[in-house]
């Protein structure tokens, strides 16, 4: 089935109104509402209701048309860079400019906020700013980083990676989907030279600042009664393979003794993580399990599962996948039991300097650690970086239930917006 | 890929020999070592070294046509019943007669003994039998039920229970394969009627006695040093369909207090079966699960799981698959968790009578109990049956490394024999 694509009628109740009399001729909760319903039919599944948004895929692309059209409509630039990262100018692209977006990809079965939130709120921002200002004295920028939840390919925040270098080349060409397409291949589908892909120097150097807006992915800020916090740190995590080797054999007949049931070990990882992590504070999910054969009366021969997990420092982080691999051993029962780090990334903290400007602008708004990745994340090691929240009232995220309030979204555009002119006039 | 048929150039080695001086010119180790390979390739897969002979697919085609063969090389008249069971006749088909046989199907990689050993036993044993009497005072059949494993459309024993009225007609024909091929359609496409399905008396009634040649499926006669062994009994067992439903979220952000995450329960249940069925003395297996929507970083909304439990009485088995239930009640996090009973099969007795009559025959043979289902535990209840295990050195089954040693199947064959002499001569 071809992905629906983006709803230019819908959104250009927005764009006309602004070509006529300038955005404040219509309140930006409007204008909110109607660029957000342009999304919302795209990469979604009928039966689950979720978006299944996956890179370089159909409603990939149709999620490229439509911030291409935006950008059109805006009269901004649009480019593709080599890592195909999607940028919008407002005015000459330049070294040192502030930067403001996010990704539009979704986890299986996601929500519709986790991304979209912040290229939507990024054009509206620019809009704003716009209206407020004649001439930044820098360009700024929209950006849209490709394949930030990693999951076709396997590694998050992939468009970034590779754009910083944090991500090798040769590697991400090489990495396949579950139906053993290569991403050089996808790519190449997708008007992308995969040889063009690696650390852009250029692409670097043009951005001065970036600030991405999120929708909350916890209800740290439904607690605190906020709709709008600046992040400070996003915790370390990872990602574990825990392969199980055993024995298939006869369900009915073979003695319990007999067995090297891999299912054993592999319940006693899932619950001495659950464990652990309380213990200490972090967070552990087996949330991706393969069995072979997968016979109701075959003992398996062989469970893969994948462990998530994520802890206010490297040490704890350390000492909890050490323990879920213990506890897996522990209940080997003749299972061979190995953990394979799959990815790490380690602690980052926001730049100080940036963080206390926006709350100089925002004035008292809370402060938030994360133990999600992003792609702010990813540039926060090369350029100054900050990410802006946005509240989630039920702190659903990764699921078809993940929401935000129009007023709280309405909130973030504006805190936004007075960041931009911050940053891109002072 | 067309699945290679049956070797009939190597089979051909026994029933030259056969027709030129009678079964005693050639050993009856060399006329199985032949039959025996001449079935080695059918349904096999190189990768695994597995066989997959799923019901009404190309590979059981093979195997039918060998059944077919088998029977025109000896002279006996083949059939295939209306619910697909092959039969070859010696002699004239009549009431009353002594029938021995197995299977010829698998489970998904499983190994060559479980089933075609008892079908080749079934044949080599009337060759012997052929070869020591004139004219038995009854017929003797050679039998092969249908889809015993119900490897490809999940209920097992689908021939003999059709036969016996045990599987409604009407629900098996709407029963469907992991590609939604209905049976009827399968059935049809091998030239089975699928309307034919059903209770068949005629069938039933010249059926006097049952005796089925089936690898033992654990270690009991490894560990008592003994060939071959008479059956006592097949234990209550089941399948039940764990259904955990939780709710989808970020693996990253979403507080441990804030989830239902269903792979916890699902994970207790896991533990708690086997920690109950040793308690117990039965045998409990998770062999098959599914996870939704199966992502590294998201909190599962939902995991499914099938347990195979087995136990001596039926009520040591209800206790056990309650205590799996509580237990994963007692870890549900939140999580909605239900059990539902798919399919039960009540403690079998073999007929004592006739299990007397052949031990009388065969001397002090163990007698042993078995946790796996067989035809011969459905036929059980409408004609005197009994069953013969041979030897299992590892005690592996449903997996490619299930094997028995050539000198034990020789004596299985010479044990199936006599106890054909016994019921059809005396």
């Amino acid at each position: 089935m071809r992905a629906p694509t983006w709803d230019r009628a819908t959104s250009g109740v927005c764009d006309g109104r602004m070509a006529a009399g300038g955005v404040a001729a219509v309140p930006l909760a409007a204008r909110f509402a109607a660029l957000w319903s342009s999304l919302e039919r795209v990469g979604r599944d009928p039966s689950t209701g979720g978006y299944r948004r996956f890179a370089w895929t159909e409603a990939d692309r149709a999620l490229r048309d439509w911030f291409a059209g935006q950008a059109a409509d805006r009269g901004m630039t649009c480019e593709v860079d080599r890592n195909g990262n999607l940028w919008a100018w407002d005015g000459e692209a330049a070294d040192g400019a502030v930067v403001t977006g996010s990704h539009l990809d979704s986890v299986p079965d996601g929500g519709a906020f986790d991304g979209p939130l912040g290229v939507v709120s990024a054009f509206l921002a620019v809009d704003e700013l716009r209206d407020r200002v004649d001439r930044p004295r820098r360009p700024v920028a929209v950006v849209a980083f490709a394949d930030e939840e990693g999951a076709r390919f396997g590694v998050a925040c992939a468009g970034s990676r590779l754009l910083t270098g944090a991500l090798d080349p040769a590697a991400a060409r090489t990495l396949t989907d579950r139906d053993a397409v290569p991403l050089a291949e996808a790519l190449r589908a997708a008007g992308v030279d995969p040889e063009g892909l690696g650390r852009d120097e250029r692409a670097l150097a043009r951005i001065g600042a970036y600030v991405e807006l999120h929708v909350e992915q916890g209800r740290a800020l439904a607690d605190l009664d906020a709709p709008v916090a600046v992040a400070t740190a996003i915790v370390p995590h990872g990602r574990w393979h825990l392969a199980f080797r055993g024995a298939a054999d006869h369900a009915g007949t073979t003695r319990l003794a007999d067995r090297q049931d891999p299912m054993l070990p592999f319940a006693a990882a899932v619950t001495s993580a659950r464990a652990l992590a309380e213990q200490a504070g972090a967070v552990a999910t087996v949330g991706r399990v393969q069995v072979a054969p997968n016979a109701t009366n075959a003992v398996p021969a062989a469970v893969d599962a994948w462990l998530d997990a994520r802890a206010a420092d490297d040490a704890v982080l350390d000492a909890l996948v050490a323990g879920v691999t213990e506890a897996a051993h522990a209940a080997a029962h003749g299972v061979q039991v190995t953990c394979t780090e799959e990815s790490r990334s380690p602690a980052v903290r926001f730049d100080a300097a940036l963080r206390d400007r926006i709350r100089a602008v925002l004035g008292d708004v809370p402060l938030l650690p994360t133990a999600a990745g992003h792609d702010a994340g990813i540039l926060a090691a090369e350029v100054p970086a900050a990410m802006l929240f946005v509240r989630n009232p039920s702190g659903v995220s990764h699921s078809p239930a993940e929401t935000a309030d129009p007023e709280d979204c309405v909130a973030g555009i504006e805190a936004l917006a007075a960041v931009l002119e911050e940053l891109a006039c002072r």
